[in-house]
C-alpha cells in the first residue's frame, strides 16, 4: 500500500519559526469521495504568508490547528478521479498543503491554465504571486507614464513582476533587494532601473537618490525598514498598495515609542496617500485579464522570473524559514514528483 | 477716509493657538486694479484647516508669514468692480482673509451660486466644509445601505453633513461630539442613529454599542482618542477617508511609545482597510454635483445645518481658539457686515 508523507504543524512559533514547529507525519494515501479527484504532488509553493497561518492571531484566514496539515498551494497530477471533468493525468492547481498525496474537491481544485510555460509557473509568475503583483497595480497602484513605483523583495516572485509591469507601462521602477546578487540580477536582467540593498546601512540615502523625482507608487510587501526609508520620499497623491509585511511577521513586539502613528496619519493628509490593504483574492475575477496580458510574455521571454528550488518535501520546513530571513534567490518551491 | 480692519498673524503657535498670535490692525480700504473687484466682508469662516496654515510645518498649502493678514474664505458684496462680469452688489465668495475690506481677483473671486438660501451657507453646508463631507464619502467613503458611517465633530459643518449624506444612501450614521447638548442635536435634529459623547471615558465602549455591526466608513476629521476607538472597530474592507486631524493640531511631541504604526499596517492588510487622505479641491470639478444634490434638500429643510456666528471681525481670534477646543456648536462664522 503506498503511504503518504505529509508536514504538519507541531507548535506555534514565537517569533521566527524553527524546525521544532513542524513533524513529519506519514499516513495511508487517501482515496477520492464522490466529486473528488487524488492527485499526486509535483510542485508545493512556499509563501510568506503562510507565516500568518501559523499564528492564531486574527486574520483574514483561519489558522492552521496544530497538528494540521500546513496549508499551500500545490501543482498537482490527477491519479485517480470521481469528478466530472476530471481526468488522469491532468494537471490541476489546488490548496491541498505540504504532502505528497491529497485528495482534492472538484471545487476548490482547478485545472492549471494552457499558457505554455512549465506547470510550476501556476505556483509562481503565473500563479498567486504573479496575480497579487499584477492585481495590486492594476486596482490600487494603477502606475502611469513617468512615474517612479518602488517595490522591496524585487528578486522575488510578487516584486519581479510589479517592477516589470511598472515598466510595462512607462513607469521608472526602483528594487530594493538582500544582497549585491539579487540586486545586479535584478537591474541586469529584470530591467529595473535601480536596485538598493537593504542591507546597506546607507539604504535612505540609496533610495532617494535612486527616486529622484519621489515616489508614486510603493508596493508594500516588507514594511520595517524598507517603509522607513520610502516613507519620507512619498510624493503627493502616492498610492501604497499593502500586501505583506515580511518584516513584521516574526517580531514579539512593537517597536519603541514615540508612536509614529500621527505621523503617518499627518502625511496622509497633506500628501493625499492612499494605503489600502488587499488579498490576491479579492480580484479574482480579474485572473482571466491577468493571464491574457501575462502569459504571453512569459512565454515570449518578455518578462523575466527565477525560481529557487527545493529537492523533495522533507526540505520543506527549511526552505520556508530559509525564505522568510531572505534566502531564497527567485519563487520558492519544493520540487516533490516528476 | 474709510479704514480696513484685518487681523494678522503675530506669531506662530506653540501648541494652542492663543490672543497673542494674533494682532489686529488697521489700514486703507486698498483700491482694485484691472480686473480687480473691491468687496465689502459679510461673513468670514474659519475652519480647523487654518491651524496648519499658522504653522510653518511643510503641508499642502504655504503658511502665512508674519504679518500676513490670516488666510481665509469669506462671503463678500461687490463695492467697486474693474473686472468684466462683476457688478456693484453681486454677492461673491473667495479667499481673501480676515479682513473687512479686501480687493480680489477676477480669477480668484466667485458669484455664490443661486441656491435659495442664504449667502453664509456659501461658506457651511454649501461651502467648503459642506462639499468636504459629500466628496470624502462620493469618491472614498462610498456608505451602502446599511453600513455604518461614523464621524466625529459631528455637530460640526463637516461631521453633520457627513451623517445626514449616510442616511440618504441607507447607512446607519453614528457621530461623536462634545457633551449632552451636541449629542442630543446630532440625534434628534441631525437624524443620526447614535451620537457619542468623546468626553465619555467609557467612549471605546459606547461606540461598540452603537455599532453592534462594525464600523464600515469612518470619517476621519480628528484623529486622536476617536481614532483609537473606531480602530478595532473597523470591518473588512473599511474606507476611511482623511480630511482633517483636529485632534493633533496643537501637539508639539507624538506620543509615547510603543510605536503602533506596525498595527495599522497589519489591520490594514488583514482587513484590507482603504485609508485614504484627500483636501476637498482636489475634486473641486465636482461642485456642481454636489450643489445639484445638496442645495435643494438644505433649501427645503430636509438638510439641517446650524451656524454659530460671532458680531464682529475683533471677535474672530477668540471665536477661532474656541472651535479649536470644540466650543462651536455649529459652522463657525464672524458676521463682519450685512
Amino acid at each position: 500500500m503506498p503511504t503518504n508523507r505529509r508536514i504538519v504543524l507541531a507548535s506555534r512559533p514565537q517569533g521566527a519559526p524553527t524546525g521544532d514547529n513542524f513533524r513529519l507525519e506519514t499516513s495511508a494515501v487517501p482515496e477520492p469521495g464522490e466529486r473528488q479527484v487524488l492527485l499526486q504532488t509535483l510542485f508545493l509553493s512556499l509563501d510568506p504568508y503562510m507565516r500568518g497561518r501559523m499564528s492564531d492571531a486574527p486574520s483574514y484566514s483561519a489558522p492552521v490547528g496544530i497538528g494540521e496539515v500546513m496549508t499551500g498551494e500545490v501543482v498537482g497530477r490527477v491519479t485517480a478521479s470521481r469528478a466530472a471533468g476530471f481526468s488522469v493525468g491532468d494537471l490541476v492547481a489546488g490548496r491541498t498543503g505540504w504532502q505528497e498525496w491529497a485528495v482534492g474537491d472538484a471545487k476548490t481544485v482547478r485545472k492549471i491554465a494552457e499558457t505554455g510555460s512549465p506547470p510550476s509557473t501556476a505556483l509562481g509568475v503565473l500563479g498567486m504571486p504573479g496575480m497579487t503583483a499584477w492585481a495590486g497595480l492594476h486596482n490600487i497602484g494603477q502606475p502611469k507614464a513617468g512615474e517612479t513605483v518602488v517595490v522591496a523583495a524585487a528578486s522575488g516572485p510578487v516584486g519581479s513582476l510589479v517592477g516589470q509591469i511598472a515598466k510595462l507601462r512607462g513607469a521608472r521602477a526602483v528594487g530594493v533587494a538582500g544582497g549585491a546578487d539579487k540586486c545586479a540580477y535584478v537591474v541586469g536582467e529584470l530591467g529595473f532601473d535601480a536596485c538598493i540593498d537593504h542591507r546597506d546601512p546607507a539604504m535612505g540615502e540609496r533610495l532617494a537618490e535612486a527616486c529622484p523625482q519621489g515616489i508614486d507608487v510603493y508596493f508594500e510587501n516588507v514594511n520595517g525598514a524598507v517603509w522607513d526609508a520610502v516613507f519620507p520620499l512619498l510624493n503627493p497623491f502616492a498610492r501604497v498598495p499593502v500586501c505583506g509585511l515580511v518584516a513584521n511577521y516574526n517580531k514579539t513586539e512593537l517597536p519603541a515609542g514615540p508612536d509614529r502613528t500621527p505621523l503617518l496619519f499627518r502625511a496622509t493628509l497633506t500628501k493625499r496617500l492612499r494605503i489600502q490593504g488587499f488579498i490576491v483574492w479579492d480580484f479574482a475575477s480579474q485572473e482571466p485579464d491577468f493571464l491574457a496580458e501575462i502569459a504571453p510574455l512569459v512565454k515570449s521571454g518578455a518578462i523575466k522570473h527565477r525560481e529557487d528550488v527545493s529537492e523533495g518535501l522533507e526540505r520543506a520546513p527549511e526552505a520556508f524559514i530559509g525564505m522568510l530571513k531572505g534566502r531564497n534567490f527567485g519563487k520558492t518551491l519544493v520540487h516533490i514528483a516528476d
